[in-house]
């Protein structure tokens, strides 16, 4: 079951997008991968619709992929960034070794991506995936709100309370006392939400009860893989995808 | 690791919701298994609230769990619906033998997860969780229609194109010629849109389109195990859970 051969993703030229969690796992594990957000010109664009439109994969072992981002790996391809991460996660040994604990790790992975990704990329598309933000403003708003004074301190609160917790064993880490991918998608997720609700975020940190989550954030931009990406050209900036900066969306709590 | 105890699913009384993704694969295994929706008077409820206000687990092993569904097997804890269906499938038969096959499976049911439950619901509630429907009535419709008009399609055609892809192998079932808990996911989530969408649902397959999602939806209803389920009284009808019907957001699309 070897594969001797690099990472591929497939994933939008442009913001760092869902693509991020998982490049911030190979970039921690150092692994060999391509990108086609880094490709020349055209042909990363070209890669995505390929796989968008059905044209690939058409090799009759995998089906047919829906949305970006894709991981290819030899002869396997694979979508659902959760998934993706969970398959790295095992492979560059950011996941736990004991099976029980592979479960327990991928819980805490689809929580954030599910309360603090996909629920802020709804802040700005309540209504329609397809409909330009414009059109759906006064919506977002009223998610936006709920979001920043209900969900966003539910979801970290919760955090908090794992990385508290006998569960999560010594240092910033949130379970068994290793990093884990989990780790990686907390920090990223605590990013994009510092770059889109900079007044709730700054407000939670002054707050002071989410500190761990908060020092978690900082000790994955320490480690030195991830600190010498941060700092490369392959870190894009954010702009048009999950965590968007919108003056009137960044509502004080 | 064996774990000759029976599966403990910890779900809210009432609607099938979540929870039922969960059953199912328990129900087409005939696996033991307890079921707080089943539980006498108010023991379930009390159970689950255990878990949903932090009392448990509290056994330094298993991290705070935030959201049914829950399952515990044996020592084991685990949340969040697609990381338990892919525990179960593994333990019960119902996922692919192959380590690449069960990042595929999974991948197909994060898909049918996404877009065909967790969208449903955010018909219902697309601005806030925590509100009623009442509350949020006028964005549900404006939701609707976009969900029946452009989403339901996009994601019911999604499905009919891996059903007729070589990868889906022989017979009605979504990956390899087996039946996996991917085809039960896709069941349920097809189950309840024909709920909670009549009229959308009707038109699409009348369209005859989306022919091979709708068999797949008929033969796993088929299948002994589901339908001597379907029949019991512990197949819950639908209420107030993902799949709702409000004749106000049954629009023809």
């Amino acid at each position: 079951m070897a594969k001797d051969v690099p990472y591929e993703l497939i994933y939008w030229p442009g913001p760092p997008g869902r693509g991020e969690h998982i490049r911030l796992v190979l970039e921690e594990a150092a692994a060999e991968y391509t990108d086609t957000a880094q490709a020349e010109g055209q042909g990363g664009l070209d890669q995505v619709l390929a796989f968008v439109q059905g044209t690939v994969p058409d090799d009759g072992i995998n089906p047919p992929t829906l949305a970006p981002p894709i991981l290819k790996h030899g002869e396997l391809v694979i979508s659902q960034t959760p998934n993706i991460l969970q398959y790295l996660g095992s492979r560059l040994g950011l996941a736990d070794k004991d099976n029980d604990g592979v479960y327990r790790v991928n819980a805490l992975a689809l929580t954030a991506l599910d309360g603090l990704s996909n629920e802020a990329h709804d802040c700005h598309h309540p209504i329609a995936p397809g409909l330009y933000y414009e059109d759906q403003k006064e919506e977002s708003k009223r998610k936006a709100t709920d979001y920043v004074t209900n969900r966003l301190p539910k979801f970290m609160s919760y955090f908090e309370r794992v990385l508290g917790s006998k569960s999560s064993g010594d240092g910033p880490w949130l379970y068994g006392g290793k990093l884990t991918y989990a780790d990686l998608v907390l920090f990223q997720c605590v990013d994009g939400l510092k770059f889109m609700f900079p007044k709730a975020m700054s407000k939670l940190e002054r707050e002071g009860k989410h500190a761990k989550v908060f020092s978690l954030h900082h000790a994955v931009a320490q480690r030195p893989q991830i600190s010498a990406y941060l700092k490369s050209a392959r870190r894009q900036k954010y702009s048009h995808g999950i965590y968007r900066y919108y003056k009137e969306l960044d509502i004080e709590p």
